[in-house]
């Protein structure tokens, strides 16, 4: 069994690319063509391939590296700002189908233990296809999508914190109280030493390495996993399992222990190693674990689980939102995107299988209760947005906020000003008398060199959602931009792109996917000018038809109208900027200067 | 044996990197330390690691990413560039070990597959630190830096060839005459086959996806590795080893099939998981099967071995260098530079061992061979080096040649036209006017916007040495430097730093490894204006003491002497630029404006 065998290697490996291939084109996340390829190509179905050894090591590692991955999603801060109607859905889309799920296992037949992990399994929720089915539905900026996002973090962690007290739990066997005690102990030790090495000992590394300039990324990947490993085999040591240990470890490294730079570049070879080549194996291989037998066997528990799992999701989660005040049709939305099950469940449930807890059949369910549920979120998600779009409920919210606008000159001020009324707006600039003018507009203002990360730092970068330039110097806006993306994560970036011909391009842009103000290269002087002798007029135009940003400049440069289009306003009445990846749909009107 | 055992792995894991990293600060490769470390924490000496399933598995697939990486190093057109000296280097430094190594084992009674793969082991050439050892005694830019990089490629190209020749011949077993041709047929097939698809449709698919503009990392990594795993599988349905297919596959995903961006992110992470996880794994564990009884049952083969790689490598090269015409000194020291046997030795004696091919005496024997050999390379580098250089005989050569200069202003064209009598120098810029004054002078020009790709590819930015970027916009300087580095891997950058408060910072030039010209901030202007009135001169000055080139611009600043430092001249005559990381030693001179 422990052989290395390549052509199994290349089977699964390419089986589950394929099938997260075609998953993806649905619409729906690759672990989802990763389990019902397992499923086929497995001894279930054709038979062609089979768990051995080697899979088995590779998954292991595979979900080490995952789950690390998991835990470096996840930021405290922003489980801090999570909101309470996000914490709300989670526990309330936890607890419910929890109950249920026990009980269910129970009155089945099911011993406490199996119970318990079906419990955590049919409770455990996973955004079925991340921001992709967000930007389909259109759904980035609504309440929904931040309720969603933070939801399903808590719900991972609530997860994993209950796993942990129940792998604590199988680990005692004759239970006396000091025992359990001692038990316990263990674990909770091991969530303080972790968290004090977290918080105490990895920022003191990481100032070490930034000390001696030590920037070398292979290092820090072979350190980081090291730490991981360590980690986890903690866990083990305190009776807990693996995977907690590489979760905490994933927990800790996070932006600002190492540098930036790096730091993001060791996040992305996790990314790649999991997502992109050892977790598919396990994906793939727990579909190798599953029997078609279930539906002859035990097809009434099967329906069973599959309805607690959903129903107990959608209501429990929209009950609980309730005191939200955010309305039941709103918890119902919110419940039909927290539907999903997904990596952490199919992990548990192959936690599970391995220590024996659950049967063959039970995890075979909980691996097609994953597809069923996944396979929900999109229908149902698409059903309950429209229906609260028709009835105009739903509410826009940012995860991250404001502008950050560089260049204080008249026509960034005139920006910001029109900005600062719907948002909060900080402009940047090196020159200190243009901000003072800023300041009299009432604008929150930074000064410094752009172009240095303290300045962005101290304009609280991390948490702005726009980053525009204005400066007339393309190739300053772009490295700002740079800088935006790269370090700040900035998701969106629009600069002043001026037509002079030996300059930054199109594709340099593209790199840091940041777009074109005005939709359309731009002077700023003439604009200055015109702004400083107020010599201009401010008109809107009205949309007949569905128009791109791009064409709608091009028809107005040939009728050789100099315009500068500023804003899209919707019906709403509410703006956004206007830039060459935008459209301006009917109904809509252009705010622009002439 | 086939359990995951997360310890092992953390311990394996960990004690790699503690002896990789006291290797490198001792300034060997890490590999020596990954060796010994396996040796040390073996069963060997200390018994606390052994060999494990998981081990073996983890190390396969690290051997199989590491063959990836090593292929991927590997550049077709710089092996036809290859040069003469370093193909006679290549080859005497192969065959006359691979000939006393082959009759050593016959002669002392062990069996024709045993000889041959000692002899590739023995034959093997592996570049003991990489540029490290090349930087430290300053042979970077010298002939031997040049032909021992060439050397070593074509070295491992080498072997590999003869390693395919001999796995197939295994393969036949009862040799007859039909049988041979059959297994022959299979494997030069397998060398067809993938040539074709690395020439024919791997650029197909690639182009695909760059139309497609499909340039997610993830996918990426997934379908090499899948090709990867599909050529390795492919070597061995020929009756060949996976390494080879993991090489060839290496070798044909290069430059140009992908974004280049997405290439060289891939890369990387081949680079991190192989260099940074998994082969030292399977080096430590290389280690685990070394016995140390070699030392009393068979020390006279030990000897002899270690004695027939070493002089054997020395000679060999050094004889067969001899037609070169660069005389047998520098053949003894391309030689000696040539001793370190490294990760492809200790993979084809690994196969060999698994193969049951070698005993475990002569793995032992071979892994030590390495370490000793590897050992000797800066020991004796430094000695040959220290004797050619001071009989001046250490000739200068780049591998990559010639200089890019960016802006065609009276600056760049002055310091373009004195650079011009020794290198080839280009000069890129928007303006033609100014470019037609280059051509006057005649310099190679191109016209184009210098921040697009294809303005870089036809100035042949790939094969050039120095790139420096003299507009008078510090920005443009940046994102060209920027560029210069990422896409086009340009050595040494040096950018023309303006004294703008708003502006590039020198973190931003860290970033992408580029120096300040002139060591300091300089306004173009001035010297533009100067050089346009010939209101300027041209001095030298001695270097009295040793003194860093930003020291040298204080003290003249102090004096308030306005001057601008263009070259560093050393005994020899020959400039180089001066820039914010030189230093100018005693005896050297400084060309200056003024």
């Amino acid at each position: 069994m422990d052989e290395f065998s390549l052509l199994t290697l290349l089977a699964v490996l390419a089986s589950a690319w394929i099938g997260g291939l075609i998953s993806k084109r649905l619409g729906y996340p690759a672990i989802l063509g990763e389990l019902i390829i397992g499923i086929i190509l497995g001894p279930a179905l054709l038979g062609w391939l089979a768990p051995s050894g080697m899979i088995d090591i590779l998954s292991e590692v595979g979900i080490i590296l995952l789950m690390v991955h998991i835990g470096m999603e996840i930021n405290f801060k922003d489980l801090g700002k999570a909101s309470w109607p996000g914490l709300l859905a989670a526990i309330g889309g936890f607890i419910v189908p929890f109950i249920l799920g026990y009980y269910t296992i129970l009155h089945f037949g099911g011993t406490q233990m199996s119970a318990i992990f079906v419990a955590i399994a049919v409770a455990v929720t996973s955004l079925a296809t991340k921001s992709r089915i967000l930007v389909d539905l259109k759904l980035l900026n609504t309440r929904i999508a931040y309720v969603l996002m933070a939801g399903a973090l808590i719900s991972d962690t609530l997860a994993l914190i209950i796993f942990a007290g129940i792998i604590t739990y199988i680990d005692v066997g004759d239970i006396d109280t000091l025992g359990l005690l001692w038990v316990a102990s263990k674990a909770i030790l091991f969530f303080i030493v972790t968290t004090l090495i977290g918080i105490y000992l990895l920022p003191l590394l990481g100032k070490y390495l930034r000390k001696a300039n030590i920037k070398n990324r292979t290092l820090h990947f072979t350190l980081i996993l090291i730490l991981t490993f360590g980690f986890s085999e903690l866990a083990e040591i305190a009776g807990l399992h693996s995977i907690l240990g590489a979760f905490m470890a994933g927990l800790f490294i996070r932006d600002g222990i190492f540098d930036r730079q790096v730091s993001k570049e060791v996040n992305n070879i996790f990314h790649d190693v999991s997502i992109g080549f050892l977790a598919p194996i396990f994906f793939v291989s727990s579909g190798f674990h599953v029997t078609l037998d279930v539906f002859k066997t035990d097809l009434s528990l099967f329906i069973s689980v599959i309805i607690v799992a959903i129903v107990g999701k959608i209501v429990g989660t929209a009950l609980f939102y309730l005191p939200s005040g955010h309305g039941w049709r709103e918890g119902i939305t919110v419940g039909t995107g927290m539907n999903g099950r997904g990596a952490v469940e199919i992990i548990i449930a192959g936690i599970g299988l391995k220590m024996g807890i659950i049967s063959n059949e039970i995890f075979s369910i909980l691996v097609f209760m994953a597809i069923f549920t996944t396979l929900t979120v999109p229908v149902f998600l698409t059903w309950t947005t429209n229906w609260l779009r028709k009835r105009g409920e739903l509410v826009e919210q940012d995860t991250r906020k404001g502008y950050l606008i560089l260049g204080a000159n008249p026509l960034g001020l005139y920006i910001a000003e029109i900005l600062n009324q719907e948002n909060e707006v900080t402009i940047l600039d090196a020159n200190k008398e243009m901000l003072t003018q800023a300041q009299q507009k009432g604008l929150k203002t930074i000064h410094g060199n752009i172009l240095e990360e303290e300045t962005l730092e101290d304009a609280n970068a991390t948490e702005k959602q726009t980053f525009i330039a204005l400066t007339g110097n393309s190739e300053i806006n772009l490295l700002a931009a740079q800088l935006a993306n790269d370090t700040f994560y900035i998701p969106q970036k629009i600069i002043l792109f001026s037509p002079k011909k030996n300059s930054v391009n199109a594709k340099m842009l593209d790199k840091v996917d940041t777009f074109t103000m005005f939709a359309n290269k731009t002077k700023l002087q003439p604009w200055v000018n015109k702004i400083d002798n107020k010599n201009f007029k401010e008109e809107t135009l009205d949309a007949t038809q569905k128009i791109t940003a791009e064409n709608w400049v091009e028809s107005h440069q040939k009728s050789n109208k100099n315009v500068l289009p500023l804003f899209i306003v919707n019906k709403e009445g509410k703006k956004r900027l206007f830039h060459n990846k935008e459209s301006i749909m009917p109904e809509e009107k252009v705010i622009y200067l002439t």
